[in-house]
């Protein structure tokens, strides 16, 4: 059903995220238009417009008359896959869009495809915008709208992907932390729900432990037998932000383990068939998934030490999302402001939590702080959890349960905060058989040293 | 001083590694051309030629003087930085070479520039070859040569690259061993050098523990005080291929958790100011950078279990990057070798090591093999070492001492030994937030469940 009027916005790309996001605009009495290739999507779009009354919604079947719906200059918003698809949707609009219009992809790009469109936009006339969208319909909080003009270029493409590196992170130290509570601690799914809910009152407080706690209270209505959680299999989908903030994180020289451990976990949960393999030959050389003899676990204890494992190891990988971010803002001019983005992040989106403004707060406190660890703040906070936090990841490695990113987390924190690491012996290696030359810790310059005639010579 | 007779091959660049491969290759008896751009490495050649016996090397001063010098067809070996000076090379060399003469690359070179360059040449009728060198002067062993043609493409680079990442994660695994000892054991440097010259008899033989040693028992000549090691500023340096091994891993989907480890390690020693300030930081919050009260340490089994800790966490190490190279085979269908890539990185290149023939021989049995771990030779020495292992980096946990590479292997480990992870917790997560839905364990299919709504319907 089209109206003579035109639309003050067009979207194009109507799979879950971008029905919503449209149907999100229209009720707020924005006139838009919207658009897909496959046009029972379009159709889809129409009921649910309908339904909800009569929202401001036309439908459109092809490119031309989208773009020509829409009211000079335009604004579209396209969200499809990322890649080749966001290349042929920008040609299908552009060919009918004019000078000093404007293509805004809502999609999770990569930076440099947004850098090459924008060039090419320019070239006609028009404008282009990469927008970072995360969380679904969740809407602005009290501290302000979770909207920000981010930077030039793709910065706004790559705060996102770094946002869903976090992501990651979240996820995969919360599925620890239900792992360790269920198989060294023996929580039964109605107890986690009920921990988890206590968490939510807390430091802890977010989105991903809110939904954890509906996760854990869920039946399973398939079998009418026991919680669905467990009847879930154990292999993690992903779509490539999180394999690309790790990339960058090596191209950046930032250490980002926690967010790498994330990753690895799920490359490693798509290995079902190997690992479930591997089980059963561990097993008949006598290792059993849970190593038994750990002695008695104080459950009670557990969860405590838990929560706060699970705190501390948090705090280590937003530090290193936020050295990611800086380090590109810096090779990149785009001024991000880390603030700026806590603020942002804190609501509507998935990584969403109350301890976002903590962070806020320590780089208004100090907007060049080098590490979020060494905020005052937060060095009281980690320095009050270190002691549970290793008993965690202590408890976990002797019971043969896994815990690669808390285990990553507290590495990378007792790195960041040692003077001196070994790091000594590996410049002596590489001097030893490259002459790659080292440092003193005493006297300046560069040296080189004939180790293996030296060593021959040294009576011990 | 330019000899009437052609040379039989020519090196071009001569820096340490191109110098000593020159004057290898003459002292075989093979005639050499040799030429540099700066044109004191030339005489610096020749002189060093010149003193170790009239050896039949000649050198060049411009680049048509050097290509006529060798016989036809021509072979050169450039080995100068890898990137941009490569192309600088080829360019010069290439204007006075002819159709069916070969470039040999002998440098650390990214594998998709060599596939490039491979195009470029075969368009002038040249022949161009990525040829990974590693471990200088030392040469073949009683195994038979340590050199193989890997395949065709870049798949002579990728293989040394991947070689220097197993490389990184070796001397990341050998420092913290160190670090461990000297940190909580209290060993000096001594005692030191005693316990690596016995490693260096028993299943960690190998190059790195060998110059280890040797490094352990070098004096600081420049003070008379102390030994050196412990002078040496403990940043590293680095030059790209451990870098590329982690982007690639996260590229093919491949868990090197060790190898990343290893580089975050790197990167991390970079930043000694940072450490330094941050260790002032926690210590006046009260935590010291080696935690006091830990307990008694019994020295002489902490040394045996961290040899232990040391090997299983290299062997590790070694499966992440034989899956990389297997992912990366079967990408570009270069139909590697894996058992015969441990054959030839036995002798002569920086991580030989004579369990390297174990290795060879896993993939002898198997060359299907999913994972060296589940090889019944490498499961069953797993396993006999898991307990030290875990006690060490338990210890190590509690010291505050860190351990990223020994800990990443370890979380590998026990994340792939286990046939039920917690991913089913993110899938849940996953499919709550944005709809991507799940499998299950028992029943055929694609679920999506409305979780927030079943959660709000169930009674606890």
């Amino acid at each position: 059903m089209e109206s003579a009027a035109l639309s003050q916005i067009g979207l194009a790309g109507l799979a879950v995220m971008g029905q919503n996001l449209a149907l999100n605009i229209a009720e707020k009495g924005f006139p838009i238009s919207v658009y897909n290739r496959t046009i029972s999507k379009v159709d889809e779009t129409l009921d649910r417009a309908h339904r909800e009354g009569q929202l401001p919604l036309t439908g459109h079947y092809n490119p031309k008359d989208f773009v020509l719906s829409i009211k000079k200059p335009r604004s579209i918003i396209i969200l499809v896959k990322a890649g080749a698809p966001v290349d042929q949707t920008i040609a299908a609009l552009s060919a009918h869009m004019e000078p000093g219009d404007t293509i805004i992809d809502g999609g999770n790009e990569w930076y440099e495809n947004t850098e090459r469109r924008i060039v090419d936009a320019s070239a006609n006339g028009l404008l282009y915008l990469g927008m970072g969208v995360s969380g679904g319909e969740d809407g602005a909080r009290d501290d302000g709208p979770c909207v920000t003009y981010i930077g030039e270029g793709g910065s706004g493409n790559f705060v996102k992907m770094v946002h869903n590196g976090i992501e990651y992170g979240d996820m995969q130290l919360i599925s620890e932390a239900y792992d360790v509570l269920k198989n060294v601690g023996g929580l039964s799914n109605d107890e986690l729900a009920e921990i988890f809910e206590e968490w939510n009152r807390g430091e802890l407080e977010s989105f991903l432990i809110e939904i954890t706690t509906d996760i854990f209270k869920v039946k399973d209505l398939e079998t009418g037998n026991g919680h669905l959680v467990d009847k879930i299999l154990d292999k993690t989908g992903m779509k490539g932000t999180g394999k690309w903030t790790v990339q960058q994180a090596a191209e950046l020289s930032i250490a980002a383990p926690t967010i790498a451990a994330s990753l690895d976990s799920r490359y490693m949960s798509g290995l079902k068939e190997e690992r479930e393999a591997a089980s059963e030959i561990f097993k008949n050389e006598g290792l059993k998934e849970e190593i038994e003899n750990v002695g008695d676990v104080d459950k009670k204890r557990l969860i405590d030490d838990v929560r706060q494992a699970l705190y501390a190891s948090k705090i280590c990988s937003y530090a290193q999302g936020m050295n990611l971010l800086r380090a590109k803002s810096m090779e990149k001019g785009w001024g991000l402001n880390l603030g700026e983005l806590a603020r942002i992040w804190k609501g509507g989106c998935i990584i969403r939590a109350v301890f976002l403004d903590r962070i806020k707060q320590a780089y208004q406190r100090n907007p060049g702080l080098a590490n979020l660890l060494v905020d005052p703040e937060f060095a009281r906070e980690m320095v009050q959890r270190q002691s549970a936090w290793r008993r965690v990841v202590g408890v976990a490695i002797q019971k043969g349960v896994s815990v690669p990113g808390m285990s990553a987390s507290l590495q990378y924190f007792d790195t960041y905060r040692r003077g001196r690491l070994p790091a000594n012996l590996v410049q002596a290696q590489r001097d030893y058989f490259g002459a790659h030359t080292y440092e003193r810790i005493d006297l300046p310059g560069a040296y080189h040293t004939e180790w293996s005639k030296l060593a021959r010579n040294a009576k011990l």
